[in-house]
C-alpha cells in the first residue's frame, strides 16, 4: 500500500533510517566493548527488538513487568527491568518470568530488596538484582552509603544475586560517585558483574565512564526533535514522522493540525511540540487533545487546508505509547504494519 | 473484588461521585432549557455515555470519526463531531455513519464544506453541518464574515443541511461575535437550528449566552485538579483517582511514584502534575514516563516506600486515553471494570 493511502494522523517509521540507527549504535557499543541492551520503551514492538538483537544486542530493557511479560511471551529471554518492583502481585509475576528467563531488576531501598527476596524465596529461584545509584537526574537511586549497604544485603541474601550497579544517565558527572561505590563494594569482597549505564545522550559519553560494562539506550532507534536539538543526532537520522493534515486555517498566520496531544503527546522542547519537515519555519506552539496550533508568521510559503504535512515529534517514546500501530515505510510504500504490542502497559 | 487487590497504577472512578456529577450537569442544563450533549472524550466508554443519556442527555459529542464509529456500533444514534472532517476516506466513513444515524459535524472553511458536500452527494444522504465561529481560544473556527459565507454555502448546497453555529468555549466573551453572526445569517433568511456551546468551565456561564440551544461538556463527569484550581468544582466532586505506589524515597524530601507521564499524562497545572489526597502538602513537580517526582519538603508526615497513595490528575480526559481500563468503585469494592473502548482512536 502506498503511504498516501493512509488516513491521518499516522505514525510512519522510515525503515532505512531505522536500520542505520540500529547499526550505528551497535557499532558504537562494540567499539567500546560494551554489551548493548536496547530499551524497548521507544518502540514497544517485539519485531523491532528482534532487529536490535540480530544486530548484536545482548538483551533488552523494559520498564514494567507487564512489558517484560509481552516480550518474554514473544521469545525474549534476557530482560532487565531497571526499576523498583514493589507489591506482592508484581513481584510474583516477576518471578514467574524469572523461572524461565534471565531477568534482572534494580533496587534502591531495603524495602524493595525485602520484597524481591520474599518473592524469590517463594518461587524457589534466585533473582538478579542491581543497585541503582542516584545521579544528577535526582530521580530514584540510592546515595553511595545506602547503595553499598544494599549490595551487601543482596549479596548476603540466599534468594538474591547481586548483579551490579545501575546508573541513569551515565555521563561523566556520575563517575566520582560510581568509583566511590565500586571501591567500597570491592572492599567488602563483593563481586560486581555488571555496571549498567543508560540514556541516548549518555551513549555519546560512554567512553568517559570506562567502568561501564553495558549500555541501555532507547530513543536512538528512531531519534526525535529532542535528540536533534540536544546535538545527539541529526534530522536525517529521525526515523519517526507523524503524517498529519492541516484541517483549518483560521487566519493568515495560523494553521490547525489534526494532531494534538493525543497524537504528538504533550511533551515540548523549548515551547515547541514538533518540527514540520515541509515548513521548517513553522512553529507548533500549542496543543489541545485533537488540535495542533501552528504559527506560520515566519513562513514564506504556507500550507492550505487539506494539505498533508509530516512532523518530527519532540519525544518518540511517548508518541509510540499513544498509538495502536506504527507503519514501516520504504520508498513511499508501507512494507510493514506493526501493532504496538506493549502499548499502555503500566503494571 | 476489593480495590486493594488491584495492581498500581490503576485508574479508579468513584461511582457515587460520578452519578452526582452526571445528575448535577443535567439539572443545570434542564434549568437553562439547554439540550445537553456530553462529550465522550473524557471517558471514551459507551456504558458511561449511556448513563448520561439516561439522565436526560440529548445525544453525544465525539472528536474523531473513529470514536463515533465505536459509539454508533454500540447503539448511539445522535452524534456530533465538532471538527473539520477532511480527506476522502474520512468523509466516506463519516457518511457511512450518517446514513443510519443523526450525525452532525462542523466546518470553518470552504475546503471542508466542499469535501463534505462531495461525500454526502456520493452517499445520497444529506449531512448536517454546523459552522464553527472563532473564539478567544484562537484555535479553529471562522471569523464572522467567513462564517456567514459558509452558512450561505451550506444552506445553498443540496447535499448539506446548515445545522447552526458552534463555539468553544462558550462564555460571555464570544457573545458579541455570536450575535453579529446570528444577525447576518438571519438577514439572509437562513434558519439556525442549533447554537452549540461547550467547555466544562463555560457551563457555569451558559446563562450569560442565552442564545445557546445546546451544551457540549466532557470533563464534568469526573472533574480533575484543573477544574478544582479554576474554581469550576470542588475536590469532593473529583471522581477519578490514580492509585499509585511510592516506589522510592531517595532522600528525606523526595518520593518517586510508579506513575509518570505514561499514567498521569504530561499535562500540568501551574507546574504540578496532580494532587496526592493522602499528602495534600506534597507536590508532584516533574514526570518522566514511569517516574513521578514528589517534593515532600512541606509535609509533616511522609510516605514510606511501598505505600499506596491516590492522585487526582490534572486532566482526566488525557489520563483515560492512556489506559486500557477504568475501575468503577463504591465502598472500596470494584463494581465494574470498563474497557476504554474508544481509547487512542486518532482517525
Amino acid at each position: 500500500m502506498n503511504v498516501n493511502e493512509l488516513e491521518t494522523p499516522s505514525i510512519l517509521i522510515d525503515l532505512d533510517i531505522m536500520s542505520r540507527n540500529i547499526a550505528a549504535m551497535q557499532e558504537r557499543c562494540d567499539a567500546l566493548g560494551l554489551a548493548f541492551r536496547p530499551h524497548i520503551k521507544t518502540h514497544k514492538i517485539p519485531a523491532i527488538a528482534r532487529l536490535q538483537l540480530a544486530a548484536g544486542a545482548a538483551g533488552i530493557a523494559c520498564q514494567k513487568v507487564s512489558e517484560a511479560e509481552i516480550f518474554a511471551a514473544d521469545g525474549f529471554d534476557d530482560i532487565q527491568i531497571p526499576y523498583n518492583i514493589i507489591g506482592e502481585k508484581k513481584t510474583a509475576r516477576l518471578m514467574d518470568l524469572a523461572i524461565y528467563n534471565r531477568i534482572s531488576v534494580s533496587a534502591d531501598s531495603q524495602t524493595t530488596v525485602d520484597g524481591l527476596s520474599a518473592a524469590a524465596k517463594k518461587a524457589g529461584v534466585p533473582l538478579r538484582v542491581l543497585v541503582e545509584l542516584e545521579s544528577d537526574q535526582h530521580r530514584a537511586g540510592a546515595p553511595v552509603a545506602r547503595a553499598v549497604a544494599l549490595a551487601e544485603a543482596i549479596a548476603g541474601d540466599e534468594n538474591l544475586h547481586f548483579a551490579g550497579l545501575l546508573i541513569y544517565p551515565s555521563d561523566a558527572s556520575i563517575r566520582p560517585t560510581l568509583l566511590e561505590a565500586i571501591a567500597l563494594i570491592d572492599e567488602k569482597g563483593i563481586g560486581i558483574d555488571v555496571i549498567s549505564g543508560g540514556g541516548t545522550g549518555a551513549a555519546l559519553h560512554a567512553h568517559e565512564v570506562p567502568e561501564l560494562t553495558e549500555l541501555r539506550v532507547g530513543t536512538y532507534v528512531f531519534n526525535d526533535w529532542t535528540t536533534v536539538k540536544r546535538g545527539w543526532n541529526t534530522l536525517e537520522n529521525c526515523a519517526m514522522t507523524v503524517m498529519t493534515t492541516v484541517v483549518s486555517r483560521p487566519t493568515e498566520d495560523r494553521a490547525i493540525l489534526d494532531s494534538g496531544s493525543k497524537t504528538l503527546s504533550g511533551d515540548s522542547y523549548e515551547g515547541e511540540y514538533g518540527y514540520i519537515i515541509e515548513y521548517p519555519d513553522a512553529r507548533i506552539y500549542r496543543l489541545n487533545e485533537e488540535h495542533g496550533y501552528v504559527d506560520l508568521s515566519a513562513c514564506a510559503n504556507r500550507p492550505k487546508v487539506g494539505e498533508i504535512v509530516h512532523v518530527i515529534p519532540v519525544h518518540t517514546c511517548v508518541v509510540t505509547n499513544l498509538h495502536e500501530r506504527l507503519y514501516g515505510v520504504r520508498g513511499g510504500e508501507i512494507e510493514v504494519e506493526w501493532p504496538v504490542a506493549a502499548r499502555g502497559k503500566v503494571w
